[in-house]
């Protein structure tokens, strides 16, 4: 590597103080225009990196952002991420993103990194296997703000960004009734995370408050993927009577039912109406369209990101520790797969 | 924020010396097991962090390698980095993350603010509008590594992982050809990235080593959006004779495209075959399915990353300055929408 140039080397190509090339550098008031422009120009030709690490070791900030995500890989994340990206960049920050792979352990391991790495905030969507938020509680005690978004933890005293999951399930789930749909199936992940245990409720309330009764052998948990079509209708024909509706909690998962139900010639949604969640362009490009829920991802990211860094401006600090939670609108968009 | 827990807090704590704690800290060989333990235990609790920002400053080392991509909310980007976040975590250097959104300008501010960051390497896929790498030249004054991806420059001192573009648009071309098509459709990006200007090479040299035309008027280039396919139909219907092959330049634009055609009560593939680019979910979900170029992307951000870090690891740091391209394969996977 070679050496590193520092404002004593600028000082003496221009011939001029080290205070005057530091004050320059620092955009100091009481150098002239002219004269920074020069120092600026020989720091830049000379190849002179601002020591940012030395700065932020003096204001306690390092002007860094970690994110941890389940999975980096998911067109609802990177959505989100070019969101919190887009507001980060503006306000002069870095993103330091890891995924934890929906593993406790990886996350465990992301937050420790992202800990010693010295972030000024954290957002956190959190991993499957997570039941506890032990692993932030450094973070809560140097009081660096932590804040989750989509899927939060239970403890109160966390902020979290969210959509109103139980809502927006209730409202899917209420559609089909009125399409005639009697014996609904809902299909989730892990209901150790609130996203899928809040839409659990909000499909019981609907079948109560339309006097259909809840059966357990309807509802389905697994790990959503793209391929998993056929194993979930393979288990849905083995229902006696077989369900006409199919709820599912994203639209790739439900794409790919949709694709099964075909191979089976089932139609849909005349025999089995189908409605997914996330609002994916792949809703929009399987025949027929599915209908879904506008999960607005990009502006989870915008808002996540925009109330973290107006806490860390903030010198009171007291807009996001009085914050519990953030409820961004969501809407149940029907298309071809849902409508009789 | 609270008060820095030094090390001379943790020797308080404990009844030792300042040094045993530093040496416990830093795993030195000296320190015996159980005190290592207490130690370890003690900090933890007290909420030490480890000061990575002063150890870097004396290694020169910010264990951080940054990443510039044009989007981050594309299916390609997002498992690239999945795959290059994977190696990274192994490796123990997080990852900076950044957009540039299609944009030189802002391009240049993220490859300024990577530099400021001191990250150990950069990883770049290029903008649209990028005709120079100028701004990474301070990069290159510092060998700092800097590895392109996918979209690389032109110029030869810089090591690209790529795949074989020229090569996988001309297998399509061929196997439309071989499909019967005569009147083939290009669909592209900005020409000045080299992985369009290579396929319409490969289209090129295909049709010629077919003994067909090249028109102009075949090809199109525009941004290759998810809701680009009625513009894009609107006007090769425009064509006369009619076109019967369309190959586009990645799957979500070409199954636009397919959705387009289907509204306009055109055969696929019987009028019109098409083929897509990258072998993205939706290229299986849409019907009849998309036949594609399988583009290995999450093996592409593994190598990307493997190549830098193995190259910050390698002392003489001779294998990236000597390696030109590094070149992934590719495979045409043949499907419903190009097999008559």
């Amino acid at each position: 590597m070679n050496k590193e140039i520092t404002i004593y080397d600028i000082a003496k190509v221009v011939g001029l103080s080290p205070t005057t090339v530091s004050r320059a550098l620092s955009n100091h008031p009481r150098v002239k225009e002219n004269t920074r422009e020069k120092i600026l120009n020989t720091a830049k030709n000379m190849g002179y990196q601002s020591n940012i690490f030395a700065s932020s070791l003096r204001k306690k900030r390092s002007k860094s952002i970690g994110v941890i995500i389940p999975k980096l890989n998911s067109p609802f994340q990177s959505s989100v991420l070019a969101g919190m990206e887009e507001i980060a960049t503006q306000a002069g920050y870095n993103l330091i993103i890891s995924q934890s792979t929906e593993s406790l352990e990886k996350e465990v391991s992301n937050a420790n990194t992202m800990f010693n790495s010295r972030v000024d905030g954290l957002l956190v969507s959190k991993a499957g296997t997570t039941d506890n938020i032990e692993h932030f509680a450094p973070f809560f005690k140097k009081q660096i703000p932590v804040l989750f978004f989509d899927r939060v933890p239970e403890d109160n005293n966390c902020t979290g960004v969210v959509i109103n999951n139980t809502q927006a399930i209730y409202d899917a789930t209420s559609h089909l009734i009125k399409e005639g749909c009697k014996r609904i199936v809902h299909v989730l992940g892990n209901l150790k995370i609130n996203v899928y245990s809040d839409r659990l409720k909000g499909y019981k309330y609907a079948l109560l408050d339309h006097g259909l009764a809840f059966k357990e052998e309807n509802v389905i948990t697994n790990d959503l993927g793209e391929e998993s079509g056929d194993r979930i209708v393979e288990k849905i024909l083995k229902l006696k009577p077989r369900p006409d509706g199919l709820l599912v909690s994203n639209d790739a998962c439900a794409a790919s039912c949709l694709m099964a139900l075909k191979k089976k010639k089932i139609s849909v949604p005349e025999d089995i109406a189908i409605v997914g969640f996330n609002n994916d362009l792949i809703s929009r490009m399987v025949e027929p369209n599915l209908s879904t829920i506008n999960y607005p991802s990009y502006h989870m990211g915008e808002v996540a990101m925009k109330n973290l860094i107006n806490h860390l401006d903030d010198e009171h600090q007291e807009i996001l520790q009085k914050t519990n939670t953030i409820t961004l609108r969501h809407e149940l968009i029907i298309r071809g797969s849902s409508k009789r």
